[in-house]
């Protein structure tokens, strides 16, 4: 028998998309769900929403309390820390390099990466550099895959990706979605996996 | 010894609002939690943000979502739900109301008959006909109470109140404050007791 399957959908740039991208995998295996990981970008959903900056940014008071409400999470998953000094950062690079670990096997590690050079390390993940960096250390041809992730059937192939987000109603990131049932936040991901195994309220 | 305090900021239009006010008194209780009931108004928050409605009606998505995010919480909770007719309910006698009972002690039933008749009942809680009806019900005089709430004193009380969540950062309900640290929505709720009473992430 197959194993049920969580469509995870996060972007790079995002906040609580980086605690799910930490916890997800051994919380999937536990319940026996199989991740589909879907890498978008939250830009272009957002601008349909009509914001051309992060919410956290635009609403000031949205933001402290995020970026508070951020290190509490931290500290209870023990997941280290640091404040980016750029927020939003650019996640189109890494978007599109994760769509190619998507067909290669490595998006899981690769995704760890650099959400942890975005939040644990402050670095720039808009730099190719940074990049190269990181698929290098997971012992990928970093040149290679950079072309690949360049390329313009990848480009489009993101383009998609981001385009059914919206059309799925995906409003935010990190989403979850089992079946028709969507679930939106780091918060829900424990909801999500009980609901993709059958556990469900009344 | 005192018990520890948790300040509880709710608003009667608010879905996720509705499911706190269900839940917190047992939870307090076990937790040996005191809670400050601090009924305010999201409306005069939202327009300092930009928001002359609820977001979750000015942004479709979202309020597709929370529908079912609540549906399925309501679920959990074994929470009798039913979509109401009218979102978001004007809640002004309500809170002005809820102040009074707070002076009195009974604003937690008074509380919990509001949000049931507004999110179980489809019953409009702005109609003062409503509130009178909830009052009878808990063996108050009616009209003796909301001629109290209507006072030029506990008007300004409610319009002090809701500047002041503006002024502690507040930008949606219910938030629970426990000294200067801020929990955002009933997501929240356990973890603001949990900081309450000592236990906090290390």
């Amino acid at each position: 028998m197959s194993r049920p399957v969580v469509e995870f959908w996060y972007e790079f740039a995002s906040t609580y998309s980086w605690l799910s991208v930490m916890r997800i995998e051994p919380l999937a295996e536990a319940a026996g769900v199989q991740v589909e990981w879907k890498p978008f970008l939250l830009g272009p959903v957002f601008m349909a929403l009509g914001w051309n900056d992060s919410p956290f940014n635009i609403y000031p008071p949205k933001g402290r309390y995020m970026w508070r409400d951020l290190e509490r999470l931290a500290a209870r998953y023990g997941q280290p820390f640091r404040k980016p000094s750029g927020f939003p950062r650019n996640s189109l690079l890494a978007a599109r390099v994760a769509l190619v670990g998507v067909e290669e096997g490595w998006v899981a590690p690769f995704s760890r990466a650099v959400m942890s050079a975005n939040f644990a390390e402050d670095r720039d993940i808009g730099q190719p550099a940074v990049i190269a960096d990181i698929l290098s250390k997971l012992g990928l041809d970093a040149d290679a895959v950079i072309e690949r992730a360049q390329s313009d059937d990848n480009k489009h192939a993101l383009r998609r990706q981001t385009e059914h987000a919206a059309e799925l109603g995906l409003f935010g990131a990190p989403s979850l979605r089992v079946g028709e049932e969507l679930f939106w936040g780091n918060d829900r991901l424990e909801d999500a996996l009980d609901w993709a195994r059958g556990l469900r309220p009344a």
